[in-house]
């Protein structure tokens, strides 16, 4: 049986509790929050505390805390030789202390407070700095049904800086195409299948050759026409750039 | 018993044919392409022709052709006062001749060649002109399973537009997050989970309530830091507009 501590209390920290707690492999022994207030709904199903100094022994600590203080939290933990993982997408590994067994455990997900997420869809991103660890984190993955990749620091913060593209940035365009369609009384549900078309679509193909529409054909007609309909300037300049790169990508001028 | 004639050979009258074949309330009673060659294998499941004098009478004919051969080839047809449905989500409904009881009939969907499609998950954007016709047009819709919505042609266009955000340009991120994670030996596998969640998630929330991330909380530190990571200017450009809409979108300078 793995043992895990859990430290930290926001998303990540607790869609990894509630997949966890399901497994028969792995147990999470202690809850630690800086504010117990937070963990408080849980003290039925799990040990919690505050105070850094009741922590116990366990196979692994996983600290699920903002970026900014990964550092100063692993520095303040009472112990040393144990194996210690951060789960950010961003902060290197060495931003750990070196008195601990350092590794990162990354989720690559977006975790939305209240929303259920399937863990077994969640794809880990694992490092650690000594071979030996490596078990552990990889059987906590697996307890968890999740695919696993060894992956370093820069391929990490590559797949964070990707992540923005593919989440962040494709949400602020499902956004613009809500505020398009709701200045002409359409039911974006409409939109809905294709946005689901098209994610699905690039899980068996490339983008490259999953790319279709005005700018891959470079249709001037068509796309001169859609830049006459756009009425904000924001909206006209994303349409441009995303228009050009598509064309770039293509060998269209 | 629905008759429907098909006009043209392309992706969506392709998938058209297959889905409305499968039904039992309507039929494809002929099929008309300008070249014979690519609709011979055909000949076996139904009439073929690539003579407009040869059309048969039909309940509806439906013209899924190019944008710009909708005018001239409504204006070929030998006939008159029948209902001639065009498939295009940009052109108007005024550019099918006049003699006909004009139509559109327009699947809202990213249609690839070979790739199978569950039509029943495809809207319909149904326009006419005169009421009375409107019931065919919400027939076969019901035929094919799909949901259908009435929509004049200026939103329409609108949705054509939309759908190139929602679609192409979305698609053009993912293929940027491809080669940004490719240049550093990255598993675009591991981004697959991402995409579909992004996808999946403003089928219940509407972007704004769904975005997270840097630009969202104007976590200054972590923009720097991408805008460092990322080596081409051309992505640089996209991630700086991309993030500049969503700090404006969510209140942020």
């Amino acid at each position: 049986m793995l043992s895990v501590i859990l430290i930290g209390a926001g998303n990540v920290a607790s869609h990894l509790f509630n997949a966890i707690k399901k497994s028969e492999s792995a147990s999470i022994i202690q809850w630690y929050n800086r504010s117990i207030g937070t963990i408080n709904p849980f003290q039925n199903d799990v040990e919690i505390t505050d105070d850094l100094s009741a922590l116990k022994e366990a196979d692994l600590y996983i600290m699920a805390v903002s970026d900014d203080s990964i550092a100063e939290l692993s520095n303040a933990l009472p112990f040393s030789n144990r194996l210690v993982a951060h789960t950010s997408g961003s902060v290197s590994i060495h931003q750990l202390d070196k008195k601990h067994k350092r590794a990162v455990f990354y989720p690559l997900q977006t975790f939305t407070k209240g929303a259920a997420i399937d863990f077994s869809e969640v794809p880990i991103c694992i490092e650690c700095l000594e071979k030996e660890n490596l078990q552990v984190l990889k059987s906590l993955a697996e307890v968890l049904g999740c695919k696993f990749y060894k992956i370093n620091t820069e391929q990490r913060q590559t797949l964070h800086l990707s992540a923005v593209y593919v989440n962040n940035f494709v949400n602020q365009l499902y956004r613009i195409a809500h505020e398009i369609s709701d200045a002409k009384s359409i039911n974006f549900d409409i939109l809905k299948p294709l946005i689901m078309e098209t994610a699905r679509k690039v899980q068996d193909m490339s983008p490259y050759m999953a790319q279709t529409g005005p700018a891959k054909r470079n249709d001037k007609k068509t796309i001169k026409r859609h830049l006459k309909q756009i009425e904000s300037e924001e909206h006209k300049a994303i349409y441009q750039m995303l228009t050009n790169s598509i064309k770039k990508t293509h060998g269209q001028r």
